[in-house]
């Protein structure tokens, strides 16, 4: 299958075009927007409804207000344009493209290796701000603004935020001390989808009156149509000419703008809610060709109307595929499952939930107990605190989002929690490498060692879905104190089989694969598949490795785990987590301990620096965790892969 | 020197009267304010301005709303009140004294083993919520009023806020979110004293006007004279009588009210700023002794007016001290200076502060560089961000606030901001264990853990004034990375000597004592302090001690490593830290990797639960970190102190 894109040749032409400025700028922007459904579509994932709704905005900007074409990407005096919540960044980086900022392979590199990455990051060339965990945009031009102005250098700062992330206490934070600061030349624009995931903002946690709310707050605020081009300009000229006081505009904007289908939230007949489907993932071929189609008679007209010949848009051919349900095991549904049917027995046991239900694989339980279901929205301070408050009146909180924004936003309220030894359970979700095409802002590789100096916390990552089911039961059921459950969110590489005699035992793993020339410890889905890989490449070579899963993370029985590596002269541990503070260091810390680790060769296997975008084979590879590379490094036919110098000399941890 | 408190028969003669109840209820609060002057002056520390202020509130609830002294501390159906700012404890425990809730000698124990803690905790009873570090009281609230709600439990949850910690996005969040969640049994007053640590709010980052702000976010709002008993009880019955939303109430009240002379903070003469001294800390004895004369006389003549006799006053007679002026050490401030003489150099160096700029001894810079200083006030995570922005920008910030705060609260901007690999420099201070009187919301054993992850991120504690300066010139001029900088708070049990051939060279640390019969890693001041203790008590039994200070918390030189422990059979590491995350493992994880672990004896040494709370040597000792327990451990006549069972089979790094 080919993907092609509108040419940026095309995009000159219209440019060059002496005509109506608002109408060559919504041509441009529906241009961009096909070619963000063509990069979406090739990645097979992204985010397409707020790089719809954001388009206008956007291209407003780079096409009429910001100088950066003409004082260059560089330029200490350059106006500085970026977005806040990051998801819409495909539909940027087709923006770049046109400007010529982008390579066309870069674009359609969105989620490769060495490609773009899922969310905005400052070594793409343009993207002036790392971006993708939400809620941290405008302090973050609050200090790029303040730096401009102490050193006299030209040009506003801009900065795009979501409606969702409204629900971020950092966004109100960044509104106050901006006002106190007098941060004048920072102007901050809603790209006010209403929409959050897949839910309406007002009816997960409202943020409005946003106009009232942030005027108190002491910025500037305008509201305006943020399709609308003359709106924009008139909205963003008036921004410049107040002093004194940041501002801010409200533009209400539709998600999906551009392809009606994607517009359109659907209503679930039974409870009246609706929902939105189109935040992210990538169109089936059906609805991919359906919006493009819709594009290019768009395009074609709005051609018509400026007089200029038609726009050349490749033509979309893709090859009929059988389409098939993944029939792939999910961890996360058997956390589901087991969730509503602990809730069936438990009645003090309530799922709190920060805008991510659907992921989180909540629907169900949400569905069945809606009085013990508290969706909380994108804050995960309050929610994190409120589940304090839950377990200090004796209920048991579930706590779920991704670990990224669990483990790290929240750390605080976590520790603040497990102070006061009541039981409260995190739910860790999407932890680990993969999926790697949102990049790093999702990727969670150091929760494991941000929980691990609490002292009354389990720390559990189960390897397949009755393990899921099990740990689910220990957390609710039996741990006397806080836990950590940590899951995958994507499908599992193969459903890791547990044997007859399995065990579910505090601090004790269970052996995958019988072998005598090393021996292997890992957790996970992922990285069991990939240890098990290792070990058939391995077998291949009459190398017979044993792959232990460990799914306590944080407590070892070490009676036990120095029977298990009593024979074995070379120790792996396998991390899907940073080298540092997971698995691989308890494990250490007990071998020390009991001097099982005299005479014997110990090596941790993991990340060494940020995680990387890309297919998860591609990552895998890149950080040498895939089978065939920890085949190779047991072997000794390659060295850990520490992803690029780092000084390893000076990091105790990196590989000798 | 003796310290007797107004005993609580006089409060129960007080209460037991039929007259006025405002009059009466004012004449308690009084009565507590003197109790609260000599729990604070025998504790030597203590937040004094708030206890003060925030008087009238809690002596109104306690005896006219609350519902516990009938329900029970434990039922179900109690109404619950807890501060969410927690400063104002030692005015609570006060009152808690005169309700029979909290015996005299507990009173009296504040900040001491086994008395009460600095900030509240719920294991004292009668405290519903652990709390001291800001902005959590209301998302914890809100938990407790959904629960009370779903199980239908009768009472109101009152949470007392402070003015400061409005600077803390989670307010926000949770405002928000209560408002959507329509929690109608949650109450939340603003002990509005104007003055957060040291300033003005207003000059910090104005949160007003708050009115505005508050009900733009969906509350019922109402606004009073915090110390008018009318009003309090008026505004409260409206309170309770509004259905279907979260209820606020603005209390404007004066910080230190009730002794003249803390009511009134000083107005710097140059810079026309107004500065408050009476936030923490206790007063000296002439202050003291004006203090409880003050509050004698409003005492006696409250009795006076409600027609009883005198109220038993304990006389106050404080033995005659010298005072002197300590001439300790602070690290503190050699790192202020040292950041001021960088500034003169390097003008792209900015400093920030969250609200603690006299603490972290940063006022010097402050006022030498106004231009390059950004007062954040309370809101790490816009602070952090900010940094981030300035960074992009290329500017050297240095961001500072207490360990626990940074390192935790801000932890995913820390992360964030790293990933875009610029360079910034968080520097954490009162940093581990000591002091020990604040409690477990301020003393930081978890901050190396937290950063520890972070691929680009060099952790250095120095040990003594000059390490503290060339630590701060290595991070400034020479690190290529980003750094944390941890320093303890308060003064230097000793000045670390530095042999003459001392080098500050990354990755190696320094031999403070030859000795052949162990060797033992630590770091900062503090626990090298003891662990020099220690050497000299074993000195005595003949046993020989090699002292390293090793500030390079997550560098280690392996090859150093592998020459310094080269003869000694024992190594310890002593932490000023959770056992987990810290040095230990990074050394464990070097010797390991050299395989320089082989034949020998491993022991981290540190805190194995959460810290307690008390004077330095009382906490040192029941962690066993004190000098002599550490000397016996090291002889094998004690035990490695976990502070209590935690299950240490199943924990990998707990002693064997």
């Amino acid at each position: 299958m080919e993907f092609n894109v509108i040419k940026k040749s095309e995009f000159d032409r219209v440019r060059e075009l002496n005509s109506d400025w608002s109408k060559k700028a919504q041509l441009i922007a529906d241009m961009c927007r096909f070619n963000t459904l063509v990069a979406v579509k090739k990645a097979g994932s992204g985010h397409l409804g707020s790089s719809l709704s954001a388009a206008d905005i956007v291209v407003y900007l780079y096409l009429h207000e910001l100088n950066i074409l003409e004082e260059g990407l560089d330029s200490p005096d350059r106006d500085i344009y970026f977005s806040s919540k990051g998801h819409d960044v495909p539909g940027l980086y087709s923006l770049f493209y046109a400007l010529g900022i982008l390579p066309e392979k870069k674009l359609l590199g969105l989620r490769r290796l060495g490609g773009v990455d899922g969310h905005p990051e400052v070594r793409v060339p343009g993207i002036e701000s790392s971006t993708g965990s939400l809620g941290m945009g405008i302090s973050k031009g609050k200090g790029m603004a303040w730096a401009k102005k102490h050193n006299g250098n030209k040009g506003n700062v801009f900065v795009l935020t979501g409606d969702g992330e409204f629900q971020e206490g950092q966004i109100w934070e960044s509104l106050q001390a901006a006002a106190h600061q007098k941060i004048d030349n920072l102007i901050a624009i809603m790209d006010h989808n209403k929409y959050q995931t897949d839910m309406l903002v007002s009816d997960v946690n409202n943020i409005e009156d946003l106009v009232q709310k942030i005027s108190a707050f002491g910025w500037y605020v305008q509201r305006i149509d943020g399709h609308d081009y003359a709106a924009l300009k008139n909205a963003i000229d008036t921004a410049k000419s107040v002093k004194g006081k940041p501002k801010f505009i409200v533009a209400d904007t539709i998600k999906g703008k551009g392809v009606s289908f994607m517009e359109k939230p659907e209503v679930e007949t039974a409870s009246g809610k609706t929902y939105y489907k189109w935040h992210s993932g990538a169109p089936n071929d059906d609805n991919f060709i359906l919006g493009c189609d819709e594009l290019k008679i768009k395009i074609q007209n709005l051609a018509g109307e400026l007089g200029i010949p038609e726009i050349q848009i490749p033509i979309i051919e893709l090859e009929k595929q059988e389409s098939f349900k993944s029939t792939k095991e999910f961890v996360t549904d058997a956390y589901g499952d087991a969730l509503c049917e602990l809730g069936k027995v438990n009645k003090k046991l309530v799922v709190l939930d920060g805008d991510l239900s659907a992921d989180c694989k909540l629907r169900k339980f949400e569905k069945m107990f809606p009085d013990r279901f508290i969706e909380n929205g994108i804050a995960e301070q309050d929610m994190v605190s409120m589940a304090g408050g839950l377990a200090r009146m004796g209920m048991i909180p579930v706590v779920n989002t991704f670990a990224s924004f669990l483990a790290a936003r929240a750390n605080e309220q976590i520790y603040n929690n497990a102070t006061e030894e009541t039981k409260i359970i995190y739910t860790c979700h999407f932890a680990g490498l993969i999926p790697a095409g949102p990049g790093k802002s999702h990727q969670s590789v150091r929760d494991i060692s941000l929980f691990a100096a609490l002292p009354n916390m389990t720390i559990i990552q189960p390897c397949n879905g009755m393990e899921t089911k099990l740990a689910t039961e220990y957390c609710v059921n039996e741990a006397k104190e806080n836990c950590m459950l940590r899951l995958i969110i994507g499908p599992s590489p193969e459903t890791i089989e547990l044997p007859d005699d399995y065990k579910f035992e505090i601090g004790k793993g269970t052996v995958l694969t019988e072998g005598n020339d090393a021996i292997m410890f890992a957790y996970g889905p992922v990285m069991l598949h990939e240890a098990l890989q290792g070990a058939k490449y391995l077998h291949d070579e009459k190398f017979s490795l044993k792959v232990i899963n460990m799914p306590w993370l944080n407590k070892v029985d070490s009676n036990w785990l120095a029977g298990i590596v009593k024979d074995h002269y070379k120790i792996f541990v396998l991390e899907d987590h940073s080298v540092i503070g997971g698995l691989g260091d308890r494990i250490l810390n007990s071998l020390a301990s009991t001097k099982n680790i005299e005479g014997k060769e110990f090596k941790k296997i993991g990340i060494f620096n940020y995680p990387e975008c890309g297919t998860p084979l591609e990552v895998l590879k890149f950080h040498g965790l895939d089978g065939e590379s920890l085949a190779k490094l047991i072997l000794n036919k390659s060295e850990i892969k520490t992803d690029k110098h780092i000084g390893s000399r000076y990091t105790a941890d990196a590989p000798q």
